[in-house]
């Protein structure tokens, strides 16, 4: 693998992530093969804000390659968070660990510490940015139960507008061949001006609808998501909407019998219970493709030799307006421009300057 | 072993207890031998409510079996409370896990998750109702130190009547032959009567006194308990009472010489400091056998392969009026029932409907 | 090591730490040698109060030796506070555990610990008293980088009255030949008159100085500490001193070219982030040393046999005075005096009676 950091799915090549899928598959054909994998080494799990998934997730990825952790969960309980700068955590922490995990609530947090950290970084979310490994980890579900993703119509179900884990597998499933996506949500939730902006340049199939049942029984793949009652301007919008995207068993009548049922979890109503028992009801074998996911990834990342990072520019103000972009906090990180199809957009967080 | 998860002691026929302290007797001879018992295997260690003492026990015995951890250790820190199912977490964790230790303030829950676990379930403790581990620690402490159970005589001091231990304890020695219970304790704290019925069924002789002394040069075990001030309703009374349930070195002068004086931890006062130093006292050396009890148990459970349960039925109401039972605040759960002594029980509590 | 616990670095002769340190050289050059030292040993890591980074620099030491580790970060966060005796934590763990790491807010705590301890006791931080692994890390990184201690010239720069990483390193340096100390503070903040006594009475060269840059040419290292506005009577005098012991690039220019610029971390501003880049900044390198200190300090400590202590008297009511004493916790403590240069001083937190 050519990259050093994972901080978006796009910084690997096809290839690269082909690589990486095959490795996957050889971890969950023999686990008991790799249980030495990464005796010695050391992940640092890094979370700025509670994401009990993701993190078990990392965690027992590491711990089944026989590597160790050390981390928090929450740097409100820790003195990590008292008057100490992003820099300084990730320079102390690279000096401990062989390799970085972090969740932090602010966009671009993850490329920051990359451009400080003696060791491999990977991004496990940052604020509503970016969630590579949840990415891989619905990649390795379709692929592993079809045998591939091309081909596929890929239903995307409730809250397409604020749901970085769409936005992020539109934008990974658009390098497929042949792929159709099925958006499904309210028209408040509909996806974002960027991510149509993005199929159109790729050439994307796509069509977008406010009901599933008619949708239905196109689907190889349906990925269901929240529909939050406080993301409606209007609660009585929210109250005629919420059944829609609740999925039962009566909804899954005309469903293909090879349907793949996905979700990133945790669930609160929109799968109704009965439908687990259903074998279409992929999501909880996902959760367990992810952990085999990140096996392949940190079996990578740790192999990378340690490596000082070149100096990085002292900043005095940060130049991107996004409050929520890690310059904001950070004032001393390096100004970073990028140029996405001709407009200036901050190196951190994507977005437009 | 033929069990599947330890939930009950009483899960266990007496052969399978017998081999499972062979095991552990194995374990306390050579520990060295099994450093590398458990290598490859994860434990989730998932505490609902905090519980120190028995978490490093559990944590202690998979780490000296060369297996690893994760999990949390109060869930108010974690986001795992936030609107997931206990079935949920279950599903997810049993993904990543090789065996579950599960820790819950609601009586029943450890049953409840068994039966949506992928892999086994050890039940940490569940409210008030059981804690087959610390019965396993104690039964482990008395065979260990004196060369059986049977024919001992043993005392068992303080508050008889809310100590899910000395339930559980009674229940357990029970099985084995020639036992004599002295129970003392104060008249509001006597035990409750399904345990006097338990051992009339069982044929057991025991013995109900309010005071320590007359009984003491009897005892060939001693089981504290700590008799709280908040479980009486009239404080005068215990007023009156609390120094008769403190053990200090004068009330041991008429003990015999090979008394063992054992408490689950945490002591507070009901046992002087100055007895610590008594070659009798045994109870911190009862915290260490208790860790290698568990190691024999996690040895075994982590030897068993994945299995997906078979689909459960989906409640819609509760049966069980106990305001403490895991089915008032997890309605899915399928509706059991078991027949105890022609009563029909709740199958996660065991109270009666 | 003829030592069992390490309570205060001077517990070491100088020779047992030459073989410390050239143990700790090995484990530099050749870690990967070192990754089954501590298998199958388990190290409680009992912090008492928040020390994250401490914390983390223990545990990436023992998970690099193939050890493993559980314990607290925080006790608020755990049931351990409540109503247990600091003695019967230490049996406890002790009885899990074959290296006990303890940080505690009050003064004495690690001795404390180590009269009830089956097994070896770290001393990780006790109060503002002793910090000995802080030390041997910073003597650790000056050897390595420089070949040797004597003969240096060591600037200690800032708050030199309430330091301890700061006295513990002047008593720990006072052992190597022609050492010549350069002491840097506001005058409200200079050194203790029980430091000058000691220096004194060892022969020790030292200046005492308000100003860092005509200072800065003679240096060889210079230990930066932090300057807090709460430790000055005159908010006044705070805001004119300030400014004078931030480092920057500019104050560095009369420097000698291979300075050590060592901070024990974490940095708030007293040292520019211009800094980092000059090859003489260490501060994060020596966390790291810190690491590899610790690692060949625990895979001794590991390696000694359980053994329990004699049985220790029972205190009635402290002797000490010092309201952070652990003995005004913990009032069962025997009375423990020892005599400093014919002064009787409490055996736990050193003060004078």
């Amino acid at each position: 693998m050519g990259i050093r950091h994972l901080i978006d799915f796009c910084d690997m090549s096809l290839e690269e992530w082909n690589d990486l899928y095959t490795d996957c598959c050889s971890i969950i054909d023999r686990p008991e093969k790799f249980i030495d994998a990464c005796r010695g080494k050391v992940m640092a799990n890094l979370f700025y804000e509670p994401s009990t998934r993701t993190s078990f997730s990392f965690q027992t990825a590491m711990l089944r390659l026989g590597g160790s952790i050390f981390g928090f969960s929450d740097p409100k309980q820790s003195s990590i968070a008292k008057g100490e700068t992003l820099k300084d955590t990730v320079k102390m922490c690279s000096g401990y660990a062989d390799v970085l995990v972090m969740r932090h609530p602010r966009e671009g947090a993850a490329r920051a510490a990359s451009l400080y950290s003696d060791v491999p970084v990977i991004n496990a979310g940052d604020g509503g940015h970016l969630h590579p490994t949840q990415t891989m980890t619905d990649l390795t579900t379709i692929t592993r139960l079809r045998g591939e993703v091309g081909g596929m119509n890929i239903g995307l179900c409730g809250d397409l507008k604020n749901g970085r884990t769409v936005h992020s597998l539109i934008k990974a499933l658009s390098q497929f061949r042949n792929i159709r996506f099925f958006l499904i949500s309210p028209r408040e939730l509909s996806i974002p001006d960027y991510i149509r902006a993005y199929m159109q340049e790729h050439n994307q199939w796509w069509i977008e609808v406010t009901g599933l049942d008619a949708t239905m029984p196109q689907l190889d793949v349906l990925y269901m998501t929240r529909v939050q009652r406080e993301r409606f301007t209007d609660p009585l919008e929210y109250e005629r909407n919420k059944g829609v995207y609740v999925l039962n068993r009566r909804k899954l009548r005309n469903a293909k019998p090879n349907l793949l049922i996905m979700h990133p979890l945790p669930r609160v109503d929109e799968i109704d219970i009965e439908v687990d028992e259903d074998p279409r009801a992929v999501y909880f074998a996902q959760a367990r493709f992810g952990m085999f996911a990140r096996m392949a990834l940190l079996r990578k990342m740790t192999s990378l030799p340690r490596l000082v990072p070149e100096p990085a520019a002292i900043g005095r103000e940060p130049l991107c307006r996004n409050p929520n972009c890690i310059t904001q906090t950070e004032p001393y990180l390096p100004p970073l421009v990028s140029s996405v199809g001709g407009m200036e957009c901050c190196g951190y967080c994507d977005k437009r300057l």
